[in-house]
């Protein structure tokens, strides 16, 4: 079967699969500029930290490849507007901001018209082929971690969806599947928006790997009765100066209970959702729609006027993280603060 | 406001509110066998360990009021072939076998079939009158362990919903309004079948106490901000000879996360929900259908063929409870067993 792909270029535009449809519908949509790239960002069509960073970049590449300006300054203003709405849809990834400065230092760093937009759209293009093969490398240095037999509990979707292909989390599952280990995962459905359930369960389904369907609750009664080896999860952001990590809402929740069991709780993420420069205290948490917890599908789960917190990530202390595998080896979470700022960018 | 009641006796059936259609319709059921009941029971139209109890009890008095047998040995068949349908519903509350054996003792020990017939029904309508002030007692024990301003995480409906009125877990929180408290709750969803976004958001708001509504996988997060100052749950059983909890699926990861961060966990229960008689290892932990999980309304959420698992409940070790809450008074876990057995019916 083919390779799984979030995102690509066709002739001009931008195809990404509608995540929200899924699995009910695989559907593909046709992006034409930043603003509706922005737009299928913000509405969650494509989420996942290391996919929306590509998907930064590709509407960065669209508005380059479609820019009529004349002049170097306005070309570039254009792309500075472009990159300003991009930059405002969601807060937490730090994929995003890392990617729209990396095309647009190259953009800066170009002298013609004609160079900026050659260079943006093939940077772009270079991200989404690094991203799979950072992930692949990703997964093999995981994959060792993993015994034949083992029972992998994951959370949310770090996949081939939440990436341009293969997947985080999902590619250590992966690479350990192509070692030839029988593994079999657990996906917790994951609250409020479903992706673990949506997409973790179609996407492992798809390539034909053993799973099953939990909500997010069972995960420490699971853990207690013996049925969990590791947990692995991605991450949205990882605070290098701490070691915290940023990822969906529950997984603080999974490394609490695996901790309290003593099963290894691994993070899996390119050096791309690795921050450098800030402290937690300066990241923000989004808080999304409370109609993301109050309906389901077009069903309303709650009385009418029912208050709600909805935090779409949650942070977990590097005291409960056993390992965070990148595509450069296993860290320690404090091992991250070592490697220096500057290597944070792929080739940026 | 009138009390919320779930259940009731009138004129020769019982009427019980369809807990399925809440919040979006507030329907009642007519049940007139104690064959409907243990459907009723089966499909979770009433639900809550206590009102399950007192709904097996109200299926006998069902029977006794309309059998027609004339002799006390076929009086007593039928009303033992109800007791077994009711008992065969659901496996783990154990409020559910000691009213069967409650009302069964009372017909044993009745002389003629009028005896019997009034007895059963008399005895059924008694244990839902208890049901009521036990909580109202329990309630004020718990009350005690409330500070003013306090903000209470809860885990699906212990509340009038889940008793026949003024509920357990809820009744603490009523009773701690009741002595002018100003505390507000966090209701977790209770995932898969939303026990807490659809019931105890409903009953909170209908008293009008202050509640937020969150997914289950967002309390431990909450946990961490420092914003939960105690976790007050129900129970389905628990344990008297090791002090162990089962309650709905969700309360171990919670329990865990308040140990974590040092919250205090009660668990607030009548006498009928502590099991004087089996160990750990003798319950069965109810496992439903699969579609609970992969369907929310008539919404599918994960692709065709998905493999679930589904367990009800779950069971928090003693080590994680800091306290539990009856109405003779709030015990350690580890306090139950030296109460020893043969009070584990109040007046039976």
């Amino acid at each position: 079967m083919r390779e799984l792909r979030s995102i690509w270029w066709s002739k001009g535009s931008v195809v990404i699969i509608d995540q929200r449809l899924l699995p009910r519908k695989l559907k593909y949509l046709r992006i034409r500029t930043a603003r509706e790239m922005a737009r299928a960002i913000k509405d969650m069509a494509i989420r996942g930290a290391p996919a929306i960073g590509v998907a930064a970049a590709m509407g960065l590449a669209l508005t380059a490849y479609r820019c009529r300006a004349r002049s170097r300054e306005a070309f570039l203003e254009r792309l500075k507007r472009s990159a300003e709405i991009l930059r405002a849809t969601r807060p937490t990834a730090v994929n995003l901001f890392w990617a729209i400065e990396r095309v647009m230092g190259v953009a800066e760093r170009s002298e013609t018209v004609e160079e900026i937009r050659r260079n943006v759209v093939n940077e772009a293009l270079r991200m989404a082929e690094e991203d799979v093969e950072t992930n692949k490398e990703l997964g093999r240095n995981g994959a060792k971690l993993i015994k034949d037999g083992d029972r992998i509990l994951t959370h949310c979707n770090a996949g081939a969806l939440a990436t341009v292909g293969y997947g985080t989390a999902l590619g250590v599952i992966r690479a350990a599947v192509e070692q030839g280990k029988d593994v079999m995962v657990y996906a917790c459905e994951t609250r409020p928006r479903l992706q673990g359930a949506r997409l973790t369960v179609w996407e492992l389904m798809r390539d034909g790997i053993k799973v099953k369907l939990i909500t997010d609750n069972m995960a420490a009664f699971l853990m207690q009765r013996g049925e969990v080896d590791e947990v692995i999860v991605g991450a949205d952001r990882i605070i290098a100066k701490t070691g915290h990590v940023i990822n969906k809402i529950g997984t603080l929740s999974h490394a609490i209970a695996a901790k309290f069991y003593n099963i290894p709780f691994y993070v899996a993420a390119p050096f791309s959702s690795i921050d450098f420069e800030h402290s937690l205290n300066e990241v923000v948490i989004e808080e999304r729609d409370p109609r993301e917890v109050l309906y389901i599908g077009g069903e309303r789960i709650a009385p009418r006027g029912a208050g709600v917190w909805n935090p779409a990530f949650d942070i977990t202390p590097p005291e409960l993280v056993s390992g965070i595998i990148t595509e450069r080896g296993v860290y320690r979470p404090e091992e991250l603060r070592g490697l220096g700022s500057g290597v944070g960018g792929r080739g940026g």
